[in-house]
């Protein structure tokens, strides 16, 4: 697959705390343990990955994690986001979404037309019906999946109506039935690994048992993709599935610090944060708290998991993140640890996805030091 | 003032249910009414507009605010929205929080050096000291106002502080101490009026008594700024206040729908919604909720003010956001009137400062077409 570059060159040496703030960062090595670490725990469970564009918005991080191998393409939750992943050279994207609007689906063809190997859900009748006219005029059959909902009633269909609809799909001269997707977005953040674990293969059990039922009736069904990174481990023993639409692992975030892993520790001890953000102290004097320049249009607001502060890795402890408004935030701090106007702070992000949404660039480290830019090339791709 | 022109035009006529979507709208009809509105009330009072740019982040419409007159000038809540706006051609930016770092300092003072009326608020006297330093060597002092607390804890010194504080930063070689701003950023959106009016007089009568003691003991204090739309009925009252920092009246939210206004009726019966967004359904066919493309990339999440669906500039009675993850929302929906696949639905937004933040353009409608495109080219200028 043809990649191009979409990262640039700084002229100088830039040493991390001498970045402006706020500023997204990322850890090159660790970011690197994470992919390698995925890779090969999912390898080992016999799946491929189709990682999720929609949590870091970087073309340049999606050739990586292609390049890191055992990937069978990856996704985009939007069309905007799969058309900014295509113009960088990627390839094989599935598009996690309903594409719906007559708009929508003028623009989705122009792009099946041109892009090996794009793939994309559907979960109605009336959208497949309109998805195979628009697919036969571009003489090349559009590959589709049919999307599960497990109980989340975001997007998918019923299990209990897969098979007709499946039968219905296979029938339609424009698509190409290729199996199934089955999503668990409301388990991935369950704080205890064994209760996740346990819900998240109810579902997944579910959804392999339809594989086999297509796969009896005749329908192809090769592909059988879902779970995330809160997941993957439950899932990887579905041996119906065939990939894991992971995200957050090659970045993480306070949200994923507070969920446990296989091994009962907290899940970002085997997938550490590699994606920090740098912020200054901006007003002193407020009793035990200082305000600095990152607030609600530089962090995602999440009340339940605020971003830590850290110093060399590891959390600060007593300081604390408080939620303080758009344009900046504040740090309980105790006594005497209390930086004065201008000090840098270091913080996980909240939650990485929408954090990443907020800026045009990615800082990328190592040992302390800007060893390059990539661009955050699709944010605000949300269309 | 010189002001460049930041929009382009589209080639063809677009009517408002045709964009692609999500899409922020601006009804330039009401956005007007708001502009007029405002000025108008504020002369009334005697007093200026100094509009917030934090709010809407696009050039093009603080060029229209200054256009429609009485305004002192302009605000910025970061040094980067400062220097956005005088690449656009705006002049007298108040950049109303704390620049603290070496490097913003550099960058404030190549700033100070290009533009007519920069002006900074200060809150601490090490900071103050330093920007004085820099400043001096510009050859040009730097227009300065005291940062006042109103016990918010963010930003400002305490009142008790002040007098001590403003007779240091007069002293200053580099500074020239111009008044005081105070800002109640925790009162703008308390629900009850009367309350609201209440809380905010106390604390800007205190304020305007500093403004009394500075001019008593003869510093300089020819600005005293502060208010937003929230409070700005109650501080008009403020014989001393200059000057008020309104942003959100332009374009107005669902936060502004839930407090009441002088008259006790919702204060969007005052300065009406003129900015809203068009999503589009994406799933249907979970129980009596259809899924949009509308999330938290589109929209900021607030549990207390959830977007609201209009038609024909109208709440839907019965309809209800629900916030549903990073790519969609949810609308619950009576029977019966449930949209397929594919349609359009509008929606004000939940907090227009940070939503405005996610997009890079306002598609500008009069009678349900796109009359212009104004680039939001503030957006993601958080440092």
């Amino acid at each position: 697959m043809a990649v191009k570059s979409t990262h640039f060159l700084m002229e100088d040496t830039v040493k991390k705390f001498e970045l402006d703030t706020p500023a997204l960062m990322l850890d090159i090595d660790l970011f690197n343990r994470n992919l390698e670490l995925m890779r090969d725990r999912a390898a080992r469970a016999g799946k491929k990955l189709r990682p999720h564009a929609k949590t870091h918005k970087c073309p340049e991080i999606a050739k990586r994690q292609i390049e890191a191998g055992n990937c069978a393409g990856v996704c985009a939750a939007k069309l905007s986001e799969a058309a900014g992943l295509a113009e960088a050279g990627l390839e094989n994207i599935l598009i996690t979404s309903p594409v719906t609007t007559p708009e929508k689906i003028a623009r989705l063809m122009n792009l099946h037309s041109a892009l090996p190997g794009l793939m994309q859900t559907v979960d109605n009748l009336e959208n497949a019906n309109a998805l195979s006219v628009a697919a036969l005029k571009t003489g090349k059959p559009l590959p589709v999946l049919v999307d599960l909902d497990p109980e989340m009633g975001r997007t998918g269909i019923r299990f209990a109506d897969a098979m007709e609809f499946g039968k219905h799909l296979a029938k339609l001269p424009g698509l190409k039935l290729m199996g199934i997707q089955c999503y668990c977005g409301h388990l991935q953040h369950i704080a205890d690994f064994q209760e996740r674990t346990s819900r998240s293969r109810t579902y997944m059990s579910a959804a392999a048992q339809i594989v086999r039922d297509f796969r009896a009736a005749g329908l192809n069904c090769e592909i059988f993709t879902g779970t995330g990174t809160g997941t993957s481990e439950a899932d990887f023993a579905i041996p119906e599935l065939t990939d894991i639409q992971v995200g957050s692992y090659c970045m993480m975030d306070a949200e994923y610090g507070v969920i446990t892993g296989p091994d009962g520790k907290p899940l970002d001890s085997l997938y550490p944060p590699a994606l920090t953000m740098l912020s200054s102290v901006v007003s002193t004097g407020h009793g035990d708290c200082v305000t600095i320049d990152a607030g609600t249009k530089a962090l995602y607001f999440t009340p339940a998991a605020p971003p830590r502060a850290i110093r060399d890795g590891k959390p600060i402890p007593g300081w604390s993140y408080n939620w303080f408004g758009d344009e900046h935030g504040s740090l309980s701090i105790p006594e005497g640890q209390r930086p004065g106007p201008g000090a840098k702070v270091e913080l996980i992000v909240s939650h990485c996805d929408p954090t990443v949404n907020l800026f045009d660039e990615i800082f990328v480290l190592r040992n302390g030091e800007v060893i390059d830019v990539w661009k955050i090339a699709l944010r605000g791709c949300c269309r």
